[in-house]
């Protein structure tokens, strides 16, 4: 069987596949099956890993007939990771919504044709809350997003879970934390700082710090999210019940006990190239996400997160900077 | 200024269309501003109502074009009413996604190139909530729709927060109990038949209902769909906040309590001519539906509803039985 990754030249897409080629098989309906191919789509040209059963596509993930070539009988799984970035949904509008909403409908439609459900696993965001929010935030917590790109992810989430239900898709939501400590640049979500603020200072960079000390944010490192993904994928269609949408279990942490972890790790000399100046508008958006939360359900379907954000920080600096300075 | 009424041909939007010739004006940003054209679009001529102001357009609500033709710069008032009932975009995805999804999109797409911000005022439905409920659902219920069409009309609602947010129109959101009792003949909708057991038995027919006699409704007369309607324009941006779709009061009723209601206004033998005879298809969809609601902000924002089913059951024979006897 066929497993396609959108997005698969992003670094969570890369780190998907080659956790899937070192399995081999997905659980899939009772059985291990092997996977014969993995299908990288992306906008860019994805390494293929060194790997023959790695194939690379590049094209438009909105374009419906890029989908159908990248899409056929033998595709048993989708993992769909493609997105435009909240900082870039928010101000490109039509962008975020072609890519983040119509794309995914469009894949949605182009399993349906397959007549077989395959099972799709789409990457939701902590973005789809915000408002007025409970002291605790669940997996049935209402929707409430305060950016177009938690609108546009709760949007195809709805989608998903109504394909799901009308058997044209076997549907997965995996609503991740913000993704930290990301290898390379910084980018325009409006979270990439909760990456750069560790990975600029291990790199003997300065970083800013675009929100206050006391800003929550609720994170997950690329290891552990990377085998959510596949976990998630393996569960049993009847432990979900009419309930899709999942919050992967993060780290509850405020930026600046983020800068005290890494000073506890890394040392005073590169905890202090961090410098705080505050951006309204990170602010607003970051703010509005929330900060406390039950993953209980995610728990006990077998989804793990981080231990804390040392943790987080010393997995940055085994599975990325000692690689990247070798 | 113009306001245009999609669904302008369907009893509601005649409804409408009469109560806005009626009152003659809009309260709209601090002031009462004189209607000068009501434009109701549908896919069938509407009734104009004997009224020069009233232009009847006749189109497809999905295609952009007749959008564009409808909605100009002096529209300051979209009354969103057009939609395919749950039963049919059940037994139709593409036809339910096409009208109650693209349509809807298509509509506010239209009004944000207005650039004023036009009031959008969209019917929503109970239809949005559904699987494992509080006890009591409020306003902030989380959305887990069961049906093609509660899924349609969740997307549109979280769409139009987004458009209103980003400020390209002014939206609100009213999602109406089950409309009871609709005059004329029976629909697709699955609740067709909270209509059809009082109406058919009051113009001597016989109707059967169903599902079970406990299985519970929540019901709004057209009379008050449509004060709610005109109330739900009026109201003030601001005290809607970041929270546009409001529950409009319903009455909270079993199926046998309203056949009770029938023959307490009407007599027995009108009550009689109801007969039981489950549909399992029906009941999963209507057993979906939430029977208990806290509508308190509704009340506090002015939004009334019935005072009880006798009332609505009265209701329909002055406003309906009576004319269409005459």
């Amino acid at each position: 069987m066929k497993v396609l990754i959108t997005g698969g030249a992003g670094f969570l897409g890369q780190r998907l596949a080659r956790k899937l080629i070192d399995k081999g098989t997905l659980r899939l309906q009772g059985g291990d099956w092997p996977i014969h191919q993995i299908d990288l789509l992306d906008v860019v040209a994805a390494d293929t890993l060194g790997d023959a059963r790695v194939r690379c596509l590049v094209g438009d993930i909105a374009d419906p007939q890029v989908l159908r070539s990248a899409i056929s009988r033998d595709t048993a799984v989708v993992f769909h990771l493609a997105a435009v970035v909240s900082g870039q949904a928010e101000a490109d509008f039509d962008l975020g919504m072609r890519i983040n909403f119509d794309a995914s409908r469009a894949l949605l439609e182009t399993c349906r044709t397959l007549g077989h459900a395959p099972r799709v696993v789409f990457t939701s965001s902590v973005a789809v809350y915000g408002g007025a929010l409970p002291a605790t935030v669940r997996d049935d917590t209402a929707l409430n997003p305060q950016s177009s790109y938690g609108t546009q992810k709760a949007m195809a989430e709805l989608l998903l879970a109504d394909y799901t239900r009308r058997g044209f898709v076997d549907g997965r939501v995996l609503r991740l934390p913000t993704i930290s400590v990301r290898p390379g640049r910084p980018n325009a979500a409006a979270s990439s700082f909760a990456s750069g603020i560790v990975r600029e200072p291990l790199h003997g960079e300065a970083a800013t710090c675009p929100v206050a000390p006391d800003t929550r944010l609720w994170l997950l490192s690329p290891r552990r999210a990377v085998e959510a993904l596949v976990a998630g994928c393996e569960l049993d269609a009847a432990a979900l019940a009419d309930r899709r949408p999942i919050n992967l279990p993060g780290v509850s942490v405020s930026a600046g006990a983020m800068v005290d972890a890494l000073r506890e790790v890394a040392g005073d000399a590169v905890a202090s190239r961090v410098a705080w100046q505050p951006d309204e508008r990170i602010e607003r958006i970051v703010g509005s996400w929330p900060g406390c939360w039950d993953t209980g359900r995610a728990e006990r379907l077998g989804l793990c997160g981080d231990e804390d954000f040392r943790a987080i920080v010393r997995a940055y600096i085994t599975d990325d900077l000692t690689a990247s300075t070798q």
